[in-house]
């Protein structure tokens, strides 16, 4: 049985955490973070059994692992605090200052630590044999389609970048001399070309389009629901706990 | 039996059209204009009887009904021809100058003329279908893909801009207004949104999408051989032969 | 305002329903009808002045117009009762047998009915546009994709068989003839091919493709959300309420 | 340079080889198995230089390696002739009988011989992700569409059931077993679905659907031109040459 520890349960993804633990046999929510009182609707979905506090030294006193989708600030804290504890770490949250990395590095010398932008499973796996492609067909165009709901503020999408550096990696090409996210002329050899499309509430939609003369590949990733980002991350947390001190993304599943 | 002309039979569609009129038993190749000599690529597939001249005077003697898939210039001096000696004209040519267009337009007033950038019968369906949706679903947020060759030089193509322009009349909005090439931040409402790929030596493909909460609509055309361009400028030939004087485009085949 | 009455509130579609109906202001929902008591879970989204009954007659007498998302049998009753307090009525319910039917056509010669298998408006546009296809392009092959989750127990969908309807009927075809839903050998001309994927929890999606030589075309729905159905019950219970009396279906929005 | 002998070089797929080669000066075609006389078509493409014959042993001893896509009892006979004089066989000649296949197997102990019925690169690539997909994501649903042209006699493709038997083998699962081409009723768990599409003139697409909860991953190849298959077969000539003898099939150049 493994305790986890919910910070950030009060966020989009964390309510949905904590739903989702409840699911598995092999994992308990012992521990929950809330920076100040607990609201009716996330008491409504805890069991009844978990520790709730303030105070992140409690917090971290009643768990075994911390699974943890909060902001950079709030992030930043926690990890000063497991650096004084150390827990293995499963981290979603984005926009981590470089002062943080330094302290997740750190951390991760002691203990396992995996940090990942986009927790679903499908998108691990999508990364995966792009790189794969990229490599054994050198010489196709690559061309990467996103589409999100229509507020989603940035463009290309964190993932898509992702999926971008994955193929210039594979084919050992500097990631920013190759991506391209406003063409105008004609296309140039071995660029990455970048698209985004917005609309309705599109959960998120990635294709990677490899395409050679007389044939293509496209391969699309597509998410429906929002909580499969909960369910990779318990999915993240289950493989880490076995894993050595280092420092993790959630592609290691799948390699 | 229509006699038709071909003018630009040197030309990329001019070759395959060459040979689609003489899989037509309605139809018969008459009349064909060539700058100078005749290549022995051409002279190969050309029917016997068909009256070879550069004489423009003499190749609207031989036919009916003139196809043109030729350049700006060339085209230009053939409807300076046409106003002399009016027959009906499908033409295929883009970038005529301003000055071409109002002989066009005068020429149009004596016999039918149709002039559209893509003869491809089923961009011309989509086109009708896209109208017609983007009435229908007033508050679908519009998105408008392309994918062509990686040697195209344009973005987006006219066939995607065309369909945009269909999407922005629908709903009595100004198409300037509207599209949107380059999103760099957040979706604004009517916004219509394109987007340009290029790769291998896609023939073309064409995506528009409607996009609602909870469900969306993906109306897509590709484009695997060019003969169809070929095949439509015929079937346009011979829905045109029977019209009013007038200017027509591939679209009023399908009203 | 139109004050509606939902039959079937405790159903999947009904209690999205009951939600939906309270963002529009031009709505009120003034009568539930419950077999027996009122479920906690429903008691919690219901407005506080709409009055819950098990009679039905008490249950028409507080609204102007009916959604009905019940079972065949509940579905009869309720038209037994409105052939005595005739309103107009919304209706999804579906598998109804020969006697209910035979009820409705009676109840719409006083009152406009509409019935649809599949109330999302999206598909109502896609249907109405297939046939637009179907009949420009006649000689286009068409195939019909459906996919929905692991669990549906029919194959093809209700809705793919009427997408497939709408084209035979576009080309004065019988459907019963040229509906293909096991192909084993060499497609015959006229076919109208049916395939039906099953997987994950996909709600659905239903491609229409139409294929000529060198272009096709793909006509594709994708629900993402089963509250499209509760919202298009809304859009055809607004529409219907001005009609004359007659039996409709979702697609006369949209013609 | 490695010389070439085409056998099959009449049929559809040999010919784009002889055109193929010439554009690979790596490569040289140095014999020609024709059955009985050079036809003229064939002659116009030739090189000059080639040796064409209708003798098994003279055409051998004119190559360092034999490309064959012919017919199987041609192919049976070719491969009695390479028994007794060896060299690299490369071979897209589908329905072999068992006899053939043993004679193969004796060959393959001499020298490195690489059958497969799709010599597309695209689809290798495809091939080889799908079997680490369905092993990292053991939970999906797997169901595979195929389409092609409306000519077709069999259903589903060769290449469909090839992406099925390795999704079962990555699986540990009994092809036979979970293959499911007429589903009728509810999905089985460990099902793999074949669809089959027919339509146009569509040369060859195959998506290989993974379906989960909240997410599902799409993977397609589309082929546009024939020549793709003769491309694949001299790469697969190229890495066969330098080959321990064995059996070998266009995967082996992914791994």
């Amino acid at each position: 049985m493994l305790n986890i520890g919910v910070f950030g349960a009060s966020g989009k993804v964390g309510g949905l955490l904590v739903r989702e633990i409840q699911k598995h046999s092999d994992l308990c929510l012992t521990s929950v973070f809330v920076r100040q009182n607990l609201s009716m609707h996330l008491a409504q979905v805890l069991p009844e059994d978990a520790f709730v506090t303030n105070d992140l030294e409690q917090f971290l006193a009643h768990c075994d692992l911390v699974i943890d989708f909060s902001l950079p600030k709030a992030s930043s804290k926690l990890i000063e605090f497991l650096l004084q504890t150390p827990k293995p770490l499963v981290s979603g949250t984005t926009g981590l200052e470089e002062q943080t990395w330094q302290a997740i590095r750190k951390l991760s010398q002691v203990v396992p630590v995996l940090h990942t932008p986009n927790m679903s499973i499908g998108m691990a796996v999508l990364n995966k044999i792009v790189g794969s492609v990229a490599k054994d067909l050198q010489e196709a165009d690559i061309e990467i389609t996103e589409m999100h709901h229509r507020y989603k503020k940035d463009a290309p999408s964190g993932s898509a970048l992702i999926l971008g550096q994955t193929c210039a990696q594979a084919r050992d090409l500097v990631f920013d001399q190759v991506s391209q996210t406003k063409r105008e002329n004609q296309r140039q050899t071995d660029e990455i070309g970048f698209v985004s499309l917005r609309g309705g509430d599109v959960v998120g939609k990635h294709t990677v389009g490899f395409y050679l003369d007389g044939e293509y590949l496209e391969l699309t990733h597509i998410a429906t629901d929002r909580n499969i980002f909960a369910k990779g991350a318990l999915q993240a947390a289950k493989w880490l706990v076995s894993q050595q001190p280092g420092l993790y993304n959630i592609q290691n599943l799948y390699v």
